[in-house]
């Protein structure tokens, strides 16, 4: 099986219901390093998974619709915390949704699953991990 | 499958028993850089796997038992050498027990696995994966 | 010359006023790695410049009073751009008020300077540099 | 499951064929930090999955033999673009037959697996898996 | 004395002439992972040293130039040897070039010096540091 | 002015003295990520500041003398506690002595100052500067 990750970062505005998230509730923020892993069984004729620099294209785009923004205030998350899991499903969605739409050419279709990683901090991160 | 991992750190003395070891043989002594991993399928109504700060708190109370320690005077490892595969499996194990006693509370009866990685340097390291 | 380092985090919302930060004008937010260093020209008796575990408190305390906040409702920051230059700066003079004021103990008089780094991101940070 | 992991590192020059690699198609080149991680069931009666020490001395060998070359003109990727994935496979596939030569002495028996990472830089990587 | 870092990458070809550079005498290559560092005293009316986007932007087209290709060919390093040294003085130079062109803006004025650092692998790096 | 760091890492048991360092008193170790930094103004004519294989060797035969071993019971520190500033100040010391003597060529007499920073854990890091 081969992987190949590419590496983004995205800074947004939220806050978080429930009384589990003690001060986290009141409205802060968090720089979200996002690491898409692409992973599938084959390689093409040209001895790639997926064109890296195309993958760091669409992960780019995809952070965009995030970045510098109040996750409170998006209504792709209405009545949803934005926690850390939350957001990292909510981009390897995104990113199967892409993938299936063709935005990385023929090689979306030879992929087997997406991983994406949101590091909050250099001290915890969070993964979603979904089939193609 | 969601992941979430939190990190922190320990720092013992041991000594290895074996020929194989070398000069790791006589007393010496590591910072174990640990990540401990949390993974299930689904996300509780506050949209998290696990409370990372929970997760946080008990990581570092289980590691404060081995932290600033001799591990050859520590009678929970008496008879078997304390390689980082060893610690790692002993901090899942731990882990595991603690989880089980709902030290992560309701979050800890839907968790599949923990993954427990220990950094013994920045060109080395070793995980211990167990179901939960 | 001696420098002993101390890292923590913190996570803020906040916005940014004036055209040349484009889309970071609006609310967004980030998590700051931050590098606390204090460096001066001798040990004491214990062979310490400063308590690793002590400018550790001394840091987490510190950061304790801009963690989990929007930064644009920060009396402190009140007429100015919470840019990663500013907080760094912020966070330097208060760790050298704190300094000054006793918290890192006799090991405070040693000091000659402080420098904080705020990480913005895996490629983005910024420092400040000021005399104790 | 246990996984013992060790990095190292390669300096490379190649091009790359096709019009998906833009100017990528130059001669250029890499330093790719390879991670190479073994995975197995069980520990020996010492504790260890495999001699970290032995594990780095067997990468180390495997990677001399591609360091400090222009791979376009090595004869083991001829009429192969040496992509990232393509060099993580080749070196998995190299490190196998090596532990089943014996190079990590009993410990390679009990392996079920290899996964070999190359980082190509501080925002791309890739990997192979592949059984033992 | 404030001081902001970007971080880009450059991906080259090169052999370097000279016994005491052994096997890398031959064509090989590298990843640097680059940080530039702009360093100054006073902040704009913004609360800025420079702008970190646009600071991105420059260390991005200026690696542009020297990305993807064989420094072996460069008519700027004719005669001289691209060690990792040399590159991150060339880089430093241009940059301090494209900032006294105004490409910061009139944050340029402001700045005193500028530091390169050239990250050849996760174990070795060279900066050159020169005023502005 | 330029600067070249090569990374190595040394795996130490060790106690401290002193109320100060509460647990820390205890027999327990660390693992020391160690950076050497070389500055210096000019280049020889290979375009080099020091090899950067020749300082790799003869940081890690220095650190070899203190590698798998309890530094309580270490000569040289005898009557010193071994903080991380200490071990910074004897390897930068250990080191200088080495390029006056000769280990690093003639790039040792172009060279203005060391410093040597040991990483005793990912939050907490202590350096020492000297010149040479």
């Amino acid at each position: 099986m081969f992987t190949v990750t590419v590496r983004d970062h995205v800074m947004v505005a939220h806050s978080l219901r429930g009384e589990v998230f003690g001060p986290a509730q009141r409205l802060h923020g968090a720089t979200y390093v996002v690491d898409a892993s692409f992973a599938g069984p084959t390689l093409d004729r040209n001895g790639i998974l997926v064109d890296i620099g195309r993958a760091t294209e669409v992960l780019h785009a995809l952070l965009a619709e995030l970045n510098y923004r109040n996750l409170d205030e998006d209504p792709a998350f209405a009545g949803r915390n934005t926690t850390t899991e939350t957001v990292a499903e909510a981009v390897a969605d995104r990113l199967a949704d892409r993938v299936r739409a063709g935005a990385l050419g023929d090689a979306g279709r030879r992929l087997a699953k997406v991983v994406v990683t949101l590091h909050e901090s250099h001290v915890a991160w969070a993964s979603y991990e979904r089939p193609l």
